[in-house]
């Protein structure tokens, strides 16, 4: 079960975190994995050997934005952000040490690319990586003749599942991240918060489930038809089940996504065209859990995989961290199947709508 | 149920049919059906009265493409083909009397706009028009002041539902049209096919299911962004329930799509970039009804209402036509639920897929 | 000088033309013009040898669409296209016969791929091949995954110069050709005309100039972003001096085009979205020649070596065709230039304009 | 003549700015300006009233992006910057004052929407303002029921014409701007230095000119389909002349463009597509000013009027800031005409050139 104590705000100055920059993936086919992310979703390799494929996005300077590693078991290796300065690392590990979490620090990088590092098993779980000494690459932003249709041109967010959002809400403000949006209902429970350091909608986002897991992790592209370039490549690929869910647009981030399942199941977002807010003042957008547009603005239903599964999370020692039970409300369970129920508009009830729409009509109503 | 008996191919010279120029349907509120179609859609209006509004798209010269007529029955009163000459119109009376069909005949036409026309009650009980006099109007095509975001061009083709494929396309071979692609199984069943007159890959599809019912009127846009902008403003409308199926990718047709239903029920399809079938030994694809991606490329699940509901047809006295049984093999029990299956790889099995793919993954394999 | 007498239609039946088929290039260097039309434009190669290439587009399903051939100079050996059986190339024969034209028939195909062909040195003096047979290859259509972002589709159009459009116009009309567009003067100059067989904008044009040359071939992509992207592509390969003109919006056709030279200097047009031209009584659409928005709907210049280069033609023999002069006016002297004028709205004057506008702003004005 | 001595640093604290937020435009026929801004470019209306017009992009939240002033004289009364803190308006008056600027400051503000504010008339003659407070206004970015094809969804940059530009490049790194990118050339002469707050390609740019002038204001859409759109209407409405250049690719910041030029001459920029800067080490990408790519990916040439013609600023009492020369190499002299050369391939010459592409072939070749 979730541990309710609230996460102490430690009094030492956090690091300065610029962005989520990597995520290091253990995975269980590394060919198979490699063939995915390089010949299917067209990632860039910067560096490989026999165990680890060192990948990066078209627009990206740094050395990797994704680290596939061979391992026994399917898991997240590394949440990573790039801090601002060399300092900030020192900063880092101080505000773990005061969070009482186990830190370790590597000055020649845990991984290729990267120098001074520190890894921590943060409050929640999750084990997070902090650098910002890293070799440059050629940034491929303009070499157009190795775009794809589908290129993924920027690492965008990580998501996260963790049992309880307001106190992974109130550790990351901690940690200098503003929330931009979230789901909520009118009896106060939080089921999803986005998170924001950069000024987009969000460099991770705490979705509700028994955790730590990681939902997901995001690349964008320049547009829309870049990511049904995608779908129609795997169709043509006969991979089609690799869609999870999309494409569509958020209500959420007013983002257009696709969510597909790697060869282990890890799911990868591709996504397009949030919005701008990096101001102090920024609304947040709260929306409620029963708005059946908050995560598919076209109302289309989201299927219940995308609810239930994520994939584990190791600790230092590689180790998958056991589950700890979310106990506030599903999200699941109260917007679809038989008790909960969505809405597209407020007031509406099954009642109030033509005969035609009632029973099988649109997923949504049914599931 | 369903009547077997071949239809004779008449002797006499069919009309030539340039192609499916517009459908007269029955709405029920006739002030919310002109708000769906021109506010939402973006259709315009060429022409109304108290009782009709005549309706085309922006690169539409004749008259109209879509007839708003208040009535007390949800259904349609005419698919409408436009004929090369005046004296096809003779070829067509003279061709559905050797049917022996019911065959009027209004010289200065049903509607305004149009001049002398043929309309019958086929052999299969749809009430189909012919015509060729039509007045002229604004060609709209350069007018890109009155463009909205996701533009109605052209009217693509109709979708009809009749209980007997087979006979339906040996009936339409006889009118001069050609079949381009259809849904069959190993067995011989003939689910849908796909027909044309103008080069695309149909003006009227045959859909399998008890009829004669009208499955959907199809419209173009331009690229496949003017799609996802009708489901956007649909969302922003709160009125995303109108959105049934979609958007997505055919795998018949290779068009890209979304289903909608106006406030009457009657479906709709947004439809964008099939290809040129006009040689007369364009090869016919055929599609197994078992390939999950024959009606969505990325293997995302029908919903059954798209399967089981339609719009009911009018006969020419203005009454509902009756309803034959499909007897059949039905798609939609073929291929989901728990007797059907479906397969993105032809020689998968449930087995041969990763745990995490199975059990309630992907709606396609539940439903 | 061009020879003003009309050409006679002949009392014989023309063969059914269905569309513009095909281009066999002479190139001077094989190797460079199969880098450019395969490795930087995506066209799939069905076949080749030392001397030959055969091209296709991404949807077709005959042998080719492009032959290039390594030759002495660079030139057309022939504009191919399909007819809608067997017996229209005795029709072809017979109506180039009547025409006193030379005519050439090979049983067995010109080139590799097609059957049955007949090539004519037509009365304007263009090569015109005409054929039916044809080996069928797969259409890539649904292989998204061999899809570029800049991804040909199908070959549109030709367009050929020629010294009277009037008379050339003429002539294809005998042919069974039906004219879309054209650009005319108050004083009766035709400048160009634009022609089809198929339903689009044309199967080829009309450019009035020295002749007989061709202008351009022209392929079809899906969407305008495709066109951008080949841009993106010739920038990102410092090859941006392959673009001559555009990418624009044409008035003319309304389709979005992009102008490429060859490494020979025979010029490409990517064209994306004209409007169906099916019916009978299609609007013609005129232009005025004075109307800067004619050639590109955003009032863009056109530059000089687009209305003055242009490919020779070959004989049968494989020479050089000898040019006519044009007499009539040239668009190029007419609306560019110290003596020529355009206007944006048709009454407007020099003087109407702001100061700022005025003088060196906007190339249309002064070159 | 422009003043070469290099503007000090003042050791105060500069205010920690946002990014640019607002221009405010004097106009001199305002319903002109309104209809070109509101009807044509589709820019939202917050408020407005005889003399003025606020207006707003559809993603933006704070009152206004753009005013428009009627005025006698066509130029800008202020570069608006919001910065994050109220006590960085403090710091705004300190750092100006130190600087021997003259500084005014409003605590009510000196336009609607927006609290206590510091204008200045900055070291290099521009008119720049400093506000935190702001009315919050709805979000339209969820609206698609009110996006137009060209919807501008948010304001991008503001480009300023100095004759100095390492001399302004200076000044601003005072002020916590960092430079992305840069035209140089290697004798050591800068022509244009781009410069950010937020992390995209830019919050201003330095161009090298005759100054202080403004060269334009920048709004960003969300696709390139959304510009061409634009484009399209500004051809249906006739008014294609307010298209001075592109649409096109960026080299310097590899976006999308579009210039206009509104009713008064002021310039618009229309951008999408540039790349997250916000790393402290990001790379800085320098062109050569004789690199023919630097400002259009695609070699396509830059219109004299853009290099040569630019908006007047004003002072704090509304008069024009005269102008000072620039002493530096002009970059149109450098790259265009009889004394000038850009080159597609850094060591080509026109001798290296085939015969077809010399001559006229190409305006980037002889203007």
């Amino acid at each position: 079960m979730s541990d309710s104590t609230p996460i102490p705000t430690p009094s030492v100055t956090p690091p300065d975190i610029l962005r989520c920059a990597s995520m290091e993936l253990q995975v269980t086919d590394l060919a198979a994995s490699r063939e995915f992310y390089v010949d299917v979703l067209g990632l860039v390799v910067t560096e490989e050997d026999e165990n680890t494929v060192y990948l990066r996005s078209m627009e990206e300077f740094i050395h990797h934005n994704l680290i596939l590693r061979q391992g026994d078991v399917a898991a997240v290796a590394a949440f990573s952000y790039r801090v601002r300065s060399p300092e900030d690392l020192d900063r880092a590990e101080a505000y773990y040490t005061a969070l009482g979490c186990r830190v370790e620090r590597d000055r020649s990088g845990f991984v290729k690319g990267v120098g001074d590092s520190v890894r921590v098993e943060d409050p929640l779980g999750f084990p997070y990586e902090f650098f910002h000494d890293v070799d440059h690459v050629d940034r491929l932003a303009w070499r157009y003749d190795l775009y794809t249709p589908g290129a993924l041109v920027r690492l965008d967010h990580f998501n996260q599942v963790t049992p309880d959002v307001p106190k992974a809400e109130k550790y990351l403000e901690g940690l200098g991240f503003r929330v931009t949006e979230a789901i909520r209902d009118d009896e106060g429970t939080t089921y999803a918060a986005w998170m924001r350091r950069k000024p987009t909608v969000h460099d991770t986002a705490m979705t509700g489930g028994d955790g730590p897991r990681m939902h997901h992790i995001a690349f964008a592209t320049h547009e829309k038809h870049n990511i049904l370039a995608i779908c129609d490549k795997l169709g043509a690929l006969r991979r089609s089940d690799a869609i999870e869910r999309g494409p569509g647009r958020h209500g959420v981030s007013n983002a257009f996504y696709l969510y597909l399942r790697d060869p282990d199941g890890h799911r990868v977002e591709i996504y397009t065209q949030d919005y701008y807010t990096g101001d102090p003042d920024n609304p947040v957008v709260v929306w409620d859990v029963h708005d059946n547009q908050r995560r598919d603005w076209w109302g289309n239903p989201v299927v219940p995989s995308w609810y239930t599964e994520a994939s584990l999370v190791l600790d230092l020692d590689g180790n998958p961290v056991p589950l700890s039970e979310r106990t506030d409300a599903s999200e699941l369970e109260e917007t679809i199947g038989a008790d909960g129920f969505s809405y597209t508009r407020r007031d509406e009830t099954e009642e109030s709508m033509p005969e035609w729409k009632k029973g099988e009509y649109k997923l949504g109503h049914q599931l």
